[in-house]
């Protein structure tokens, strides 16, 4: 069972908004067990679309369509779909009264006539329901494949995928078990771990396959399996992980199946009823916002102090002027003390700060550009590592995190 | 002048990372005039790495493929562009030169099996020189096509993108002028917009498209014109964007080409000479890491305080005890007190707070999932504004970090 997503919109095509619809939509089929053949951003003109359409047809058993499908004039999918089933348009009863029961609880206005044409559907499609805006999904369907279109809002469309697309799908189809397992490694490159882990990868069976991921200071490795036989499946995967672990254990740090690392970390600080508090300079927020985008942060996370200004340093922080006219502020001392009082002010039990120079130009330091400091700092001690991490600011903010993470991680793992 | 991008490897068709690869080359093609015909994302595999460079090759002239060059076992994109073009892969003494030299530079060991592959290339290629990674880039030439083959590593890619190949297209190639334009709206939705600019748009001339991009609070209305004539495009584009303005000028904030909100806050405030400080509760860093992403942030950006446990707004931020037991931590007072405060310990012109409940429970407050208060505080005065941003903790932090722009920008106007 094969699916192909298609994406539609120029603003895709010119760059100017990153397609993250195609990675979620990938992401939940691939859990029920449907592999996607291939995902397909098009511009919003209708030769292109009926094209699409055909090849994805001849590829794919399900095709998931997003996109193209707002109030306005540039949107011309929904005729074009239409089309290609051969269909008319027709005023659909209850999704005009849900667009009217929008407008009046939300924007407190009537309907234009703009937003009456949302509620025009195929006379073949069964309609589902947008319940966070005025776009309906449809779902067709034609020699025995499925065709949904769905609008391009993310959340829109998001819980149109999980509250009415996938058990659809659940519902009318059998599917093979698809299992993925990712590890997350830090600190060694992906040429270093293929090296290492050769022998165990040449003897995978066939239908497990291996691939690396590398980015940023971490190395993603992911085994996915496919097969009928879903125990079978299972007891494998579970063997090949334990013979891997035991070679990459200094690099391990868990499985992404069970989150990012800022979230396993969350979930290993509140399980041992810890907290935690942050100092950043140069990533300036990044750490703090990391840890913040997972629900149930406030359980372990006391808060940060992103001090970008020197002064905030010395004022909030409390690092001595004294050590800064010395050391400079992206310094061990500087980048301890800050860790140090940092976990003191919020009364934390552990503490991260990062001091260093993002760039692209120096700042008030003569660090050259991409030097940073990291320090960690627990109830009993406090300590440093510099890093140099090139001279791009986004990939010198990147790998800072990421090594902030790292660190911290290694520093819980050894209670 | 089409072009289409071919992205592949497995890990973006199961939706484990988002493919912002395309996004760039399509931003970057678009630049000098090339349109993206369409973008494809496949398999790791070879019938259908084929399958999607003919295809290419029948819709496109230029063809750039990223992805699959690591030097692992998964990666068969190499192989499979060589069969492509009926071609053998010799090895390149640059290259093999330039995989040894970074492994001595960055990893300090002598170069394996593995790593000695990267200097393998088609024999008929161009190599493009990679100056951060092993796997060098490779331009090809067939039935006047150019096919482009560049790794997947994003930061590899686009310093491959901007330094090899765009030099080299326009040195080979004439392009037709693209150009266009894009305003930021903020507080009216897509069809109302719509409705109130419905006359103009429908007297656009034909080589000039609208499109509208709405997402969480603002719209963006895209002008894109494409002629051969650059002076006609130009004096015609600057004509109707003056003709639009004054009909949205209550929601207009900025154009997106001279960068996102945050980035045009940060260069108001930068040439007025003013700073910014932030204290942020349910954002939880999000908008100080909004403003450092970019270059520059610390001409103007003083610090935040990201005050996640309620003891920190009374420790750090001095909230007082009694206002949150009268109002509790999400309330008017708060959010004021908050941006009061952190003003005055960075010693900021302006600053921003937000408090409030993200989801998906609620925590040290009794407000709805949703209720967030927002707060500008300058030297003269401080005032807020309460919002209910829906149910979804990311729809939450997003819509309140982009209502937080929205307000500063508006404050900053008044000046």
């Amino acid at each position: 069972m094969q699916a192909e997503i298609i994406t539609i919109g120029d603003e895709i095509l010119i760059g100017q908004i990153v397609d993250t619809n195609s990675a979620f939509l990938g992401k939940e089929l691939n859990k029920i067990g449907v592999s996607i053949y291939q995902i397909t951003s098009i511009q919003d003109d209708k030769a292109h679309i009926l094209k699409a359409l055909k090849e994805a047809e001849e590829n794919a058993d399900i095709i998931i369509v997003t996109g193209g499908l707002g109030p306005t004039k540039d949107d011309i999918t929904k005729h074009t779909i239409c089309e290609y089933f051969d269909d008319t348009l027709v005023e659909n009863k209850q999704v005009l009264a849900h667009v009217e029961d929008l407008f009046l609880k939300y924007i407190h206005t009537p309907i234009s006539d703009i937003n009456r044409q949302q509620a025009l559907v195929p006379s073949k499609a069964m309609v589902l329901k947008n319940q966070f805006g005025t776009a309906p999904g449809m779902w067709l369907e034609k020699n025995g494949k499925v065709f949904v279109s769905l609008p391009g809002v993310p959340y829109e469309m998001k819980a149109l995928i999980s509250n009415e697309v996938i058990p659809k799908l659940r519902n009318q189809f059998k599917f093979p078990f698809i299992m993925h397992k990712t590890m997350l490694t830090y600190g060694l490159g992906e040429s270093a771990l293929a090296g290492r882990i050769e022998v165990w990868e040449d003897n995978l069976p066939h239908f497990i396959k291996l691939a690396y991921l590398p980015s940023l200071g971490r190395v993603r490795l992911r085994l996915s399996a496919k097969a009928a036989d879903k125990a079978m499946v299972e007891t494998e995967m579970e063997r090949q992980v334990n013979l891997l672990l035991p070679q990459i254990e200094d690099v391990f740090v868990g499985f992404e199946e069970d989150g990012s690392i800022e979230a396993i970390i969350g979930r290993q600080l509140t399980e041992m009823g810890k907290t935690l508090s942050i100092a950043e300079s140069c990533t300036g927020g990044r750490i703090a916002q990391a840890f913040t985008s997972n629900a149930g942060a406030s359980k372990y996370f006391k808060g940060s102090i992103v001090s970008y200004a020197t002064e905030s340093k010395v004022n909030i922080l409390e690092v001595t002027q004294s050590d800064i006219e010395s050391y400079s502020v992206v310094s061990k001392e500087v980048a301890e003390a800050m860790a140090k009082n940092v976990r003191t002010l919020f009364n934390s039990d552990y503490a991260i700060s990062t001091t260093g120079n993002a760039g692209p130009s120096k700042g008030d330091s003569d660090a050259e550009v991409g030097t940073v400091w990291i320090a960690i700092a627990t109830k009993d001690e406090v300590y440093s590592e510099v890093f140099n991490f090139s001279n791009q600011r986004e990939k010198v903010i990147m790998k800072a995190t990421n090594k902030a993470f790292e660190m911290l991680q290694k520093e819980i793992l050894k209670k």
